[in-house]
This record gives C-alpha cells, sequence and structure tokens, in this order.
C-alpha cells in the first residue's frame, strides 16, 4: 500500500510513539508535514527532540506551534505546583487517570492539525496515541478518536465541499510498546533522538522513575532492544 | 430557570453575538468565565472591546488566550495575503463559504473552552454561533455543535469519571441578527462596546462594507435599533 504524494498532517511530539508514526506515515508514502507544539511543558526539550526526529525521517515541513496550556493548569505536565509522580505503584494506569494528564490536549492538537490539514490540502492526520499501555487518558481511545474525525468531517469547508473526508489514523493504537519499538526499528527509526521523560535533569538526561521512562524503559526491555539514551545514573 | 452558582465558559470575540450569550448566561443564572482569543486576527480591536464587554456584564473571570491561527493562514482574518471581501453581492453566503472563514476555528476555540471547563469543573459552554445570517460557516452549525459535544464527553477525565456531562449552549443559533440585538437590549447590552468590522481604520471605526458590517447595520436596522458605535463617513 502506498499514498504517494499523498499529504498528511502528522503529530510529532519528539518522543517515542509519534516518531514511530512518522515512519509508519512515510513508509505508506505519505508527504508528511510535522506538527510539534510548544505548550509550556516542563519538558521544552521535546521540541528539540522533534525537530532531529522530523529532519531524519525527511519530513517534508516541521512547524513548532506556540501554544498556551499552562494558561489553565490543572496538569502536572503544566503546571508547577502539580508535582511529576515517580516510582507510581500502578504504572498501567488501570485504576485512574494520572495527574499528568493535560485537559482537552488531544482535542486541542487535532483542532490545530486539522486547520493545518484544511490549509494544505491534505485529508490525513497521523496520532500517535495508544491505548494499552496508557489506557488512563481519555482521549487515547479509539471512541474519542472516531468522535473527533466525525466533528472534524462537519466542522471544515473542505469537507462541505466535498474536497475529501478527513481521516485520523492511529496506526500504534493497539500496539504494546515494545510491538512499537519493534516496528520503529524496522523503520530505521533512530530511537536517540528520541524523548519519553516528564521530568529530565538539567543536562536533559531521563529520570528513568516517571510512568514516560518506566514505560519506554519496560517496552525497550521487553522488546530485547537496548534503548539508546542517556539516564540518570 | 437559573443556574445558580454553576460556572460556565463563555466565548467572547468582542462582537454583538458573544456579547448578547454572555448576557443570556449571566441572565440564566451561570457564574460566566469569559474567554477570548488573540489570533493574530487583523482587527485586535476586537479583544479591546471583549475587555470592556466582559467587565459590563460583570463576568467572574476574563482570559485572553494569544493562539497562532496565523501560523497557518488560509483566511481573509489571518492571512495578509487575502483580502477582506466588501460590498459583496451575496451577503447571505449562499453560494459559497466566504474567504473570511478561518479553517477549524470553532473547532479549536471550544477546544481551549473545553480545556479550561474541566479545569474549573464547569460542564457548561456557551458560544455565540448562528446558522440563520451566516449560513456559509460549516463549523456554525448545529450538526457540528452537537459532534463536537460527543467528542467534549470523550475527550476528557472529567467525563469519563462521570462528574458531569458537558453541554455547548448556542441560544442565539436560529436567532436572526435582528433577534438577537432585540434579546441583547431586553438584557441590558450595551452594544456601543462592541466591535464587529473586519477591517476597522486606524481610529477604530468600523468600515461598514465588509460582510460583518452589513449584517450588523442591516440587523440593527430591521430591530428598529439605532446601532450606536462609529462608523467611517
Amino acid at each position: 500500500m502506498t499514498e504517494k504524494n499523498k499529504k498528511a498532517v502528522v503529530l510529532l511530539s519528539g518522543g517515542l510513539d509519534s516518531a514511530t508514526i512518522l515512519a509508519i506515515a512515510t513508509d505508506l508514502g505519505f508527504q508528511c508535514h510535522a506538527l510539534t507544539f510548544s505548550y509550556g511543558q516542563r519538558h521544552s526539550r521535546e521540541t528539540k527532540s522533534a525537530e532531529k526526529v522530523a529532519k531524519s525521517l525527511g519530513a517534508a515541513e516541521h512547524r513548532i506551534v506556540n501554544i498556551d496550556l499552562a494558561a489553565f493548569g490543572g496538569s502536572a505536565l503544566t503546571d508547577s505546583g502539580i508535582d511529576v509522580p515517580k516510582d507510581s505503584p500502578d504504572l498501567d494506569q488501570t485504576e485512574k487517570i494520572p495527574s499528568t494528564y493535560v485537559p482537552a490536549r488531544n482535542t486541542i492538537f487535532l483542532s490545530y492539525a486539522l486547520a493545518w490539514a484544511e490549509v494544505l490540502g491534505a485529508f490525513d492526520i497521523f496520532i500517535g496515541v495508544n491505548s494499552t499501555d496508557y489506557s488512563g487518558y481519555p482521549d487515547c481511545r479509539a471512541e474519542f478518536i472516531e468522535a473527533f474525525e466525525k466533528t472534524a468531517n462537519l466542522a471544515t469547508a473542505a469537507a462541505i465541499e466535498k474536497k475529501g473526508k478527513y481521516k485520523v489514523h492511529t496506526p500504534i493504537i493497539l500496539m504494546t510498546k515494545a510491538q512499537i519499538i519493534q516496528a520503529g526499528t524496522k523503520l530505521a527509526v533512530d530511537y536517540s533522538l528520541t524523548h519519553s521523560c516528564y521530568d529530565p535533569n538539567k543536562e536533559g538526561s531521563s529520570c528513568g522513575r516517571c510512568d514516560s521512562c518506566r514505560l519506554r524503559l519496560r517496552g525497550f526491555a521487553q522488546a530485547g532492544i537496548n534503548d539508546p539514551i542517556e539516564y540518570v545514573k
């Protein structure tokens, strides 16, 4: 299957999941327009990783849009008054939604992706949501993605004028972290460029103890692949 | 009907429609948290009007969030390369979507409103969309609003944890401009504080010729009420 010359907007955070979906979209033949948000997250290191990943995977274009999610607070990732959880006993978030959940984040991200897609004349959007490893986030579930897709097809001039139908692709939604890493490795993703930690130190080394680091480390271990990034000793 | 002490997020542009919905939400007894976007629109005068309107109608809080819609272009309102249409023959936009349409704007606005609502613990969002006077905008239709509401109820931790159900209120969606002005006048909205023009002059006077000015002028004329703002002579 190839999608030669079709444009796609790919949401790219600089993390492992989104690097993998950029590789998948590229492999499908899409001309990829990568979109990264700088949203007052504590880990602005992510945007630097996103730049390197976009370049290494040959994205047609990469834009970083500043958005002010910290204006509202309500998350450990945007609100300095809430601590990032470490060594949490419930890593798979089976019990409750974690404090690192950012209110309406994926709705906002997909809305911007939709705006850019409409201007580009693209109808394909890729997002690296994953419901297996991270079941705690409501906006990572297939039913949310379907509802957004329906909204997109009613929201836009392009959809009304019947120029096309928006599709939100979620190629890794059902994969485990290990499967994602294996898929990306086959597509030559350079995971040394990616960043996952919610709370890196000043030198940029990952903490190894936040949920995001632990899911990453467990994924590499299960995949039998070496994680090439630096962790705090 | 009153909604005493219930919080609501009210999207407030500084225009006539959103001033009216803020008055309606307040009259219903909601504690109103007004949200204005500064989005690289040519008419930044709007945000100043929004401040005055929020104050005059006693909003509990008013926030102005900077968002970069101009990053993508594609609209006469955000892209300086596209002219604002003047004296257009098809004022009711029965034929096509106007160039003043901003890609995915209401989807983005509602996403931010949802984020703030979730942080506030509010489940009510008011938006001044209107499908009668402005049928050309796809994201002003009831079916779009319903799709977004469904998305909101899947997107958020608050909805998942069954703390409530999001409702997007569109009290003026079926009103004509004249009916909106009459409704607002009854609720003592001071329309001299509002701003509608897409292309005001340096002194802030409205052009009287863009679609937004002409719909406003026609609405006041049909309502039999004097429009208190300044127009270019």
